[in-house]
């Protein structure tokens, strides 16, 4: 049986009760740390200008958007929580392939589910099985896919997006077969678009074409049956060299949720672990920032590659500067969105701490270590050494973290009441006889 | 300058009046056949289906659809002027890309002409700048990009619809820089879709993509200014190798136009030298199919790789059979949408004939000549050579012709009064002060 068929069977003959505990338990903390995100995001300007340029184009308003007032319908609203849960490079990574692929799949099951009554667990039991979709189709073409440069969340999101919608919809094989054909053909996204709006856009549309697949497959729009596999297909035409029996081997048994990591801070990766051991000292240490007289890092020499700029003005430079990250960890204790601001880039304690700093590349240190020496201005030394980094695959964000990290994110679109219940209702979501009272917590009251 | 940024400019700046006489001619004649090739497929299973799945989530039915008594938001309504205009493989054709390029940019152009006002001389110079910014980044990319497998109407389409829909939006050149990379970052179609509703839905998707992209970068939506020639950006991720001059030179002198095709028979265009033959035969000899005997093909050797069907049950199979070619053209005297229905292939004399033609492949003849000797029930014989085939690039269809094609194919869809009337006005599309009255004669009357 081909790839693309053996992928739609599974995905129409598995039973909720076929995911294991862990991996229902990884589902949800994706689903915690994908509505913090999108919330996080909800307000940025990409967001704004999404909907007001294509508002006028949107049908019937019968999907929530999270973290807006507004409503759209649910294809325009799976592409604007695509949008928001992406826009801060804040969702979650599977490093096996690079990725982010949370948001593409619940982007499009919360439009979905906020049109449609849907309990928890058929909602739960759809995500895993998109998730698991985009992934083994990501893990089929990388590296090569990725090296070239495919931006992996737009263009094996949109398998996702198609498998969960086709799920809830009810496609029989042939017709789900026809959904993963027709998000084949429109699997896109660039990774030319790194540093604009264009990359958001990448999970947001994927959603909203992967919705589109399933709609038009459940009418009998038919496809290639060779989407993934063909000679003409995903993984001939879009990648040099690839593995299909990774889309199928032990397919329902092992699960790439459990492989999935979340990010503690909104900035590029190899800055957490300077992050982590500045935090660290800030809070073992007590000091205040005019005491620090000069930070030393001893970091992997990809930092110095990636993430190298110290004179910087905006919380977008801010992002790529493991400068303005020792610094935002000693001066405040914490790095969440509020520090990769515009207004925390230039306040002047922060700034003062972020041009003390200097960085030293060290090929015996690893990207997931960082050694960190703070001079006092009393001459004495503080340092810290961070061994394997927070939040990657050996050493998750506990269920707590995600909990910090939701209500950051959480309390930027709504009231602080609003956060606690929302979030109190992701937690148990798949035990919801609707997703209903989630998704209304979801959004900002009116005006 | 980038070659990006050198075709946003041009876009921008381009005049109506720059477009030379012969090419304006030229972009008449494609708006002749694009038009009724939209109203030939209008009525086809994947239109139906695609406007019963996708119409539930549509915007205010401002857009009228090319042959339809249906209204849609006009994203949805490029969507499907583009399926309707591309089911039948009767479209143009660019041999030196192997695009059908107008379909993306026209069925873009006639949703947002039937929403706005818009001046025929706007309508036609925004369709002449689409088709040749989709023909150029094809051409730029072309062989190595369609060799792989990618369907160059959806890939290079996606930019043709974006800069049109740019150009009449007004966009500044950072804007229009901002919409190509939009395009850029949706290219997709895949060849693995021959075959199926797949196919006709890359043109549709890349006009609502290119539309959508439009829309977002008039707002402010800002995407990678390299996305045709970056290192990460469309011609280095979707092709093996490319010559991005292609797209810069002689820019606003040399135009794809003038080397675009238009096909004569709705069927794999290697049949077309037979079945052009045997309609000459039929119409200098005016036999009877009773009286045919015997029927011998001399062909292409590639005619038997690609249309070697003689026992065939359905009108797709008749398309990519030379044996029904040359008994329509034998028989019917004719080879329009109505002999390549179902009807048509099961008609007993139809079938009698076609079973009597034996084909035999020999190398001494081209891809576009035929040889064909048919032998009567009296013992005689008739023959026919067609050298050139009717339709290609050297031997143009005339004006004459193309009404011809426009009008068997718009009378399955509208009146016959109506049909005239909607003739005149595509030809003088350019003169036209507003769209309307052309758009409203291309949709039937109220039931």
């Amino acid at each position: 049986m081909s790839e693309t068929r053996t992928l739609a069977t599974y995905i129409v003959e598995s039973r909720p009760g076929d995911v294991p505990a862990d991996v229902q338990h990884e589902a949800r903390r994706a689903l915690v740390n994908y509505v913090g995100c999108a919330l996080g995001g909800a307000r940025e300007p990409a967001v704004d200008i999404a909907i007001r340029a294509l508002g006028p184009y949107a049908g019937p308003p019968t999907a929530a958007i999270l973290g807006r007032p507004e409503r759209m319908d649910p294809l325009h609203a799976s592409l604007m929580n695509g949008i928001s849960s992406h826009v801060h490079d804040f969702d979650d990574t599977t490093p096996k392939n690079y990725g982010h692929l949370t948001s593409p799949v619940a982007s499009a099951l919360c439009a979905w589910a906020s049109e449609r009554p849907t309990s928890g667990q058929d909602f739960v039991h759809a995500f895993v099985l998109g998730f698991e979709a985009s992934s083994r189709v990501a893990n089929a073409v990388y590296p090569s896919h990725y090296d070239v440069g495919w931006h992996m969340t737009g263009t094996a999101g949109v398998f996702g997006a198609a498998a969960a919608i086709g799920r809830l919809l009810g496609l029989n094989v042939q017709q789900m077969v026809w959904a993963l054909g027709l998000a084949a053909t429109q699997a896109a996204g660039l990774r030319e678009m790194f540093g604009s709006m264009g990359k958001p856009f990448h999970p947001g549309r994927s959603a909203q074409s992967g919705y589109v697949a399933a709609l038009l497959a459940r009418e009998g729009f038919t496809a290639g049956v060779h989407g993934i596999e063909g000679p003409r297909g995903f993984a001939a035409v879009q990648a040099a060299a690839s593995d299909l029996s990774r889309i199928t081997t032990r397919l329902g048994e092992d699960f790439d949720l459990r492989a999935n990591t979340y990010k503690p801070y909104p900035c590029g990766i190899v800055n957490h672990p300077t992050i982590e051991a500045c935090i660290h000292l800030h809070a073992a240490h007590g000091f205040s920032p005019a005491d620090i007289a000069a930070v030393e890092l001893r970091v992997a020499p990809l930092v110095l590659d990636l993430c190298n700029k110290q004179n910087i003005t905006t919380g977008l430079e801010g992002r790529f500067s493991v400068y303005h990250g020792a610094a935002v960890g000693l001066v405040h204790g914490r790095a969440r969105l509020q520090e990769y601001t515009d207004a925390t880039v230039n306040d002047p304690a922060t700034r003062r701490v972020r041009e003390l700093v200097r960085a030293v590349g060290d090929p015996g240190v690893t990207e997931d270590q960082s050694h960190v020496t703070v001079r006092l201005s009393d001459g004495t030394t503080r340092e810290w050494f961070v061994e394997q980094s927070l939040g990657n695959v050996h050493r998750p964000l506990s269920d707590r973290q995600l909990d910090a990290k939701f209500r950051d994110q959480a309390t930027l679109a709504l009231p602080a009441a609003q956060v606690e219940q929302l979030l109190e209702r992701c937690w148990v979501v798949d035990t919801l006889d609707t997703l209903a009272p989630l998704l209304d917590a979801a959004v900002p009251p009116p005006a």
